[in-house]
């Protein structure tokens, strides 16, 4: 029986020797921050070092090889700081050693024009007959937090959670972008794939694989141009039926586009077609990678709703109505309290409080967080609002605290999502870990919290959605 | 001669002495935090407290009277942490005390209904007759933080850069939230000022002051609803003839509508009637709070940019292409070099690198950041380049930084707006505040950076246009 993508992927994922080709003592060489990363990144299997000129020496405590034929075997991942023309000799050498998977840093491919593509295809035959996958070229890496694997040239110091949601960028630079998103937000990473240019690895493998991987829950995606329309889209209809999966897309106009196809050598079609495809496979197009990373958060953590009604909760006016806004220009309801909880909810509620959704509760909320509770509680007994979202804004000295565990059991019990609108500075951003901890997503920001929220309606709709043929494709 | 209304609003922005009526030596009461946010701040002057059953004792080291008849004279600014029925008798007792301003945190006037209605305009008719500026009801306070004044109850231990950007917001609560904003994105303030009810210091009376304020170079306003329209619209016009003004507006639909009319009791014009009049006046509207920081980050550090021809440098394409979509979406064009600088510039690129706008020096930009310098120069002496958008990864042991020193110096001599995508995690947001005081506008997000262009080429544009006659109003 042949072997299955996943589990040629798994290999690839989760190897037990690596080896950096071109490594080097050099700082300022791909070859050393690539070696940097590795040793740092908390890796348990074996790391090896290749450089002719540096043979019998150490480079950051790792032994160095004269040449790829010196090696031991069973080296299943390979990493090539070389320039572009020492890649397809070098993929022959490292497939003798049992290579599996190789990350290539290098340009000077199909994005240089018809002499880079022409390398390229021959890239791509040599790694096919050898039973490679490549990782890029033209990329940063990639990443395996769960198996402490830091595969990229940079953030050697990477300090990231380990979490559920994977990414996958065909842009090295705003694949960087997008982990420190994930750092700034809390969200923790599975796997990341720097894609590049996708000589034989392109989104719609990782997407067979990612759909299946047990670390995954989400999956992320920047996306420049896609080369194989129909296969992509129909990897994305099996995965979305597994998986979250949200799309960012960027260069389908103007100058954008030209460069666009001068960087990973990929034309991309109109944003309109391309946002179309993606809904049709149950992928959810976002705007911007900050609401990529605020949505993945919210999947990682909450159910998805069942319907558009939303209550709105908060000590301060202000910031819900910022919310409210949103909410209802994306499509949500606010519905009202029933009379029975009107009446059950005033005398709890502070001289002139209204008890009407949105629900504000003074400052006595803020003194009192448990009318939070009582009112969460009315609200989700009520059939027609399915999520709430909660403001809150700490003191700094967290003497009053959101009560983010007692609402998380809350919401858990009714099955319906509930999130909160945290407002902090970044200095105290421990306040929003400590409240995703709880189970609640927090976000510092109304406008993001309600962002949010329309998508998690949309892709509470894209689930609900009966299973789509792979009849329409971008081809 | 009677006192303009600049030399009244000078008095309680710079008071000599304040008092605390209402100060309180338990945590949980605004009259603690306020006390505390007072002592903390740095301020000059003198503080007294007033509780009579703590009269002769001290809270948090401030001598506490029995009642305000008790004070001595000269206190220019009262703030009172009292309900509502005791300010109106206490007004007039701080007026004999030489009060020129007053902060109301208390709620329960014109935003609970006809009898809140009628109190707010008896305490006005007693403000004005007693000479007394009320910052509120209904309201978190005013800072003037170049005075160490911090009259809140909130943030006892703002830890903020003093600067040049004020802000003026109906909401107490998304007063707090951009102040967060401000702070996480290295923004300075000059005056915060949180106006609530509005019960004779609406916005109109602060773009009047601000607007000649030397330390406001920009005004950020959050607005709910304006009650006199006209007279908005005409301090607006007046203001922006001085000062660069943005206003976000939240609240002009569907149920946050109804959540602003029981918040600080306007009722809100539609969100496009806003919007004209706003712009008719020479006032940048934005969508969200995040927009309104970034954008008046730049309009402090950059002068107004003559015309819409950006030119975009990176190491990394991705990023790059983020930018080139939106600004492009947002009417800017991106022109190409000249053929003399192409042929200038190719022979310092490394290969494969195009001598195009957007300009991407692949990973040789990141390690010989000059190149940065080299080809902003050649972009800055074309004509049709009016702006410059650099993007930058650093790595986090800062060893290749992008050199923003030299780059704002070229920005300078060509007195053209340049700024720049720095995409850091916020662990080393010091990055981003270094290229700051380099005297460039950075942001941490290809996003927030493509935004901030936009914005700053709408700006120049109400900047060149001819004063309008205040002729068309909001009412």
């Amino acid at each position: 029986m042949s072997e299955t993508l996943y589990d040629h992927l798994t290999a690839v994922f989760f190897p037990n020797r690596i080896a950096v080709v071109g490594a080097s003592a050099n700082p300022a060489k791909l070859g050393h921050q690539a070696l940097l990363a590795l040793t740092r990144g908390g890796f348990k299997g074996d790391i090896y070092a290749v450089n002719p000129s540096a043979a019998g020496r150490e480079i950051l405590g790792v032994r160095c090889f004269g040449a790829i034929d010196q090696l031991p075997g069973g080296i299943q991942l390979f990493v090539f700081a070389l320039p572009h023309p020492l890649i397809e000799p070098s993929l022959k050498m490292a497939a003798a050693k049992g290579a599996r998977g190789a990350v290539v840093f290098a340009g000077g491919f199909r994005e240089t024009g018809p002499d880079g593509a022409a390398l390229q295809q021959r890239i791509r035959l040599t790694a096919d007959a050898c039973g490679i996958k490549i990782i890029g070229p033209n990329c940063v890496g990639m990443i395996n937090l769960h198996h402490g694997l830091n595969a990229t040239f940079a953030y050697p110091d990477l300090d990231m959670p380990a979490g559920r949601v994977a990414v996958v960028s065909q842009s090295g630079g705003t694949g960087l972008a997008i982990l420190n998103l994930m750092l700034d937000n809390c969200v923790g990473l599975s796997k990341f794939v720097s894609v590049g240019n996708r000589v034989n690895l392109d989104f719609a493998d990782l997407l067979v694989y990612l759909a299946d991987d047990p670390e995954t829950d989400v999956i992320c995606l920047f996306i420049e141009g896609i080369d194989e329309g129909r296969r992509f889209f129909e990897a994305a209809c099996r995965a979305a039926r597994k998986k979250a999966i949200i799309a960012c897309q960027a260069g389908a106009s103007g100058k954008s586009r030209e460069l666009a196809g001068s960087h990973t050598g990929s034309m991309t079609e109109s944003r309109a077609v391309i946002r179309a495809a993606l809904w049709q496979a149950g992928v959810l197009p976002v705007d911007h990678l900050e609401e990529m990373i605020d949505t993945a958060k919210a999947l990682c953590l909450v159910p998805s709703p069942r319907g558009n009604g939303i209550a709105v909760f908060t000590h301060t006016a202000g910031p819900a109505i910022i919310v409210t806004e949103i909410i209802e220009a994306g499509g949500a309801v606010v519905p009202d309290f029933s009379p029975a909880h009107k009446k059950e909810l005033l005398p709890l509620l502070p001289e002139f409080a209204r008890p009407t959704l949105p629900l504000d509760m003074f400052a006595h909320g803020w003194l009192d967080p448990s009318l939070y509770l009582k009112s969460l509680k009315m609200a989700f007994s009520q059939p027609d609002v399915h999520m709430a979202c909660a403001c809150f804004i700490p003191d700094l000295e967290n003497r009053w605290r959101f009560p983010a565990r007692e609402y998380a059991e809350i919401a858990r019990t009714y099955g319906k999502p509930a999130i909160l609108a945290l407002m902090t500075p970044q200095s105290h951003i421990r306040f929003i870990a400590e409240a995703d901890a709880a189970g609640v997503p927090s976000y510092i920001s109304p406008e993001k919290a309600a962002r949010t929220l329309v998508n998690l309606i949309r892709c509470g709709r894209l689930k609900r959605r009966p299973p789509v043929a792979a009849s329409t494709a971008l081809e």
